[in-house]
């Protein structure tokens, strides 16, 4: 388990399971606008949450995290639960979601991005999978319920991951302890999100020719 | 091959056969009301056929069985062949390939939860795989239609295989032959899914929040 | 590097690296027309540029190719770059853009096929392996931007790469130079893809049932 190569696993494992839940819900919250049943939301839910990390572990030519442990399996079927009780009440807590959401990319960039360099490739592949891994579950969310893509047109969210990853790269080119590195790592990703959102920033839409 | 591990193999392969001829057929029928060419339609009935169990084999890290065997690319192209030369008497055969596609499900369900077993994955895991093998297929064709999965929203189908699959797992907990299993575990996903069908049982519809 | 393996390696990756600019130009256009912001017509393009190979490389169970080499992510960057630039300009190539669109074909299919008989793949496997190099990445970017994959429509497209992998079977078994048996093969796909286009052949649609 990778986890085990984290400091502190008690802690990440929360902030893990947060994030779950949270990319979870998003996809469960779409699915349901389609009305999809209670299976296609679960599916839509359970790929949102883990579909990230699955391509990037097929990339990289490892194990898929998730078929090692059923946690990420009952994690988005708590959040299926959840939603068929409480749909109503999320109304109200968008905000404290947007957190959770947010908390669950930037954990989710920091694992992709370790796990790569802990692999031995160099740092801009680990980038990309760092972005890979907090963006790519969204995509596949999109396709399955006909979208195109939300992070292709409106939102600044990979880039939130990229810049991640790079900061990573530089901490560990400055030689901090990788405790550190791990959280100017997520906190960036984390406050480029919350930044980005408040102030409705976006980058360029190109023009079509 | 991992066909020599089964018991009867001839008639296993009949049915397998039988199973990836009905899966293509689904994938050509709903690309030609798309008016896909000959060339797209076969694609989308070879990615139906053999798309679950492409899936379930890079999850699990073998190679995929259909690189083995030209058999799958043949079958979907006689597929092809018998949507071209035959379409229009196909709508009055739609209950006989109802049965098909039921006996296609329940044995790609079958080999994939005894396959990821095989490589001494855990039982939650090889249900997993018994779904992806028998569920994903229709998934990517009608993303490829560039439609809503069907199962998201209408059809009970891969409950269908995850009750197959639980089956299968009790199966073997009490001590039955494998051929015994193998047939318990398959006319379980047959009977669901003919029951479903005639019935009209669907699952809750998620409510929009 | 597989591309240690080919003969004269700098005029094939200057090949490679126009080929890859074109597929990448493709896929950008195509995003620029829904309106996609600079990150989301980036990754469409270099989805469409490096797609079909990385769905290769997973079949194929090697290591992903653009994870050794930076280049073809540069060389996407370089096509956003020319876009954002030069879009309007871009009216007046559409010829020259073809042209460069038909040899990525052509190469992408070659590298393709070799690759995979170099692995010990049979020749079938090989002719698939071609055609997915060459016709995938566009069906990827046709997913992510919500449209019908247009090869499984309109264009002879992957029938070029299905062709020029026999050809190329076909010399390798008249005992013709590894060399001779690029140029050949890549020479039916770019002219097969010539003059598809110039007299406007289509494939039969498969009429609805």
């Amino acid at each position: 388990m990778w986890l085990d190569n984290l400091v502190v696993p008690s802690f990440l494992q929360v902030l893990e399971f947060i994030g779950t839940f949270a990319f979870a819900i998003s996809g469960i919250r779409l699915a349901s606008a389609k009305e999809f049943d209670w299976f296609g939301a679960y599916v839509v839910g359970v790929s949102t949450a883990i579909g990230g990390g699955t391509i990037r572990d097929l990339l990289l030519g490892v194990p898929t995290f998730w078929m090692t442990n059923p946690i990420y399996l009952i994690c988005s079927g708590l959040a299926l639960l959840w939603m068929i009780l409480f749909g109503k009440v999320l109304i109200h807590l968008n905000n404290t979601f947007f957190v959770f959401d947010s908390i669950g990319l930037a954990l989710f960039t920091v694992v992709g991005v370790e796990k790569s360099l802990d692999l031995g490739f160099p740092l801009w592949v680990a980038v990309v999978m760092g972005a890979i891994t907090g963006a790519a579950g969204g995509v596949i969310r999109d396709v399955f319920i006909n979208e195109i893509p939300l992070i292709f047109r409106k939102e600044i969210y990979a880039i939130a991951c990229v810049m991640g990853g790079l900061i990573y790269g530089f901490c560990l080119y400055c030689g901090f302890n990788i405790v550190v590195t791990q959280c100017i790592s997520g906190s960036v990703v984390f406050l480029i999100r919350l930044v980005v959102v408040k102030y409705e920033i976006c980058l360029p839409i190109l023009k079509h020719s």
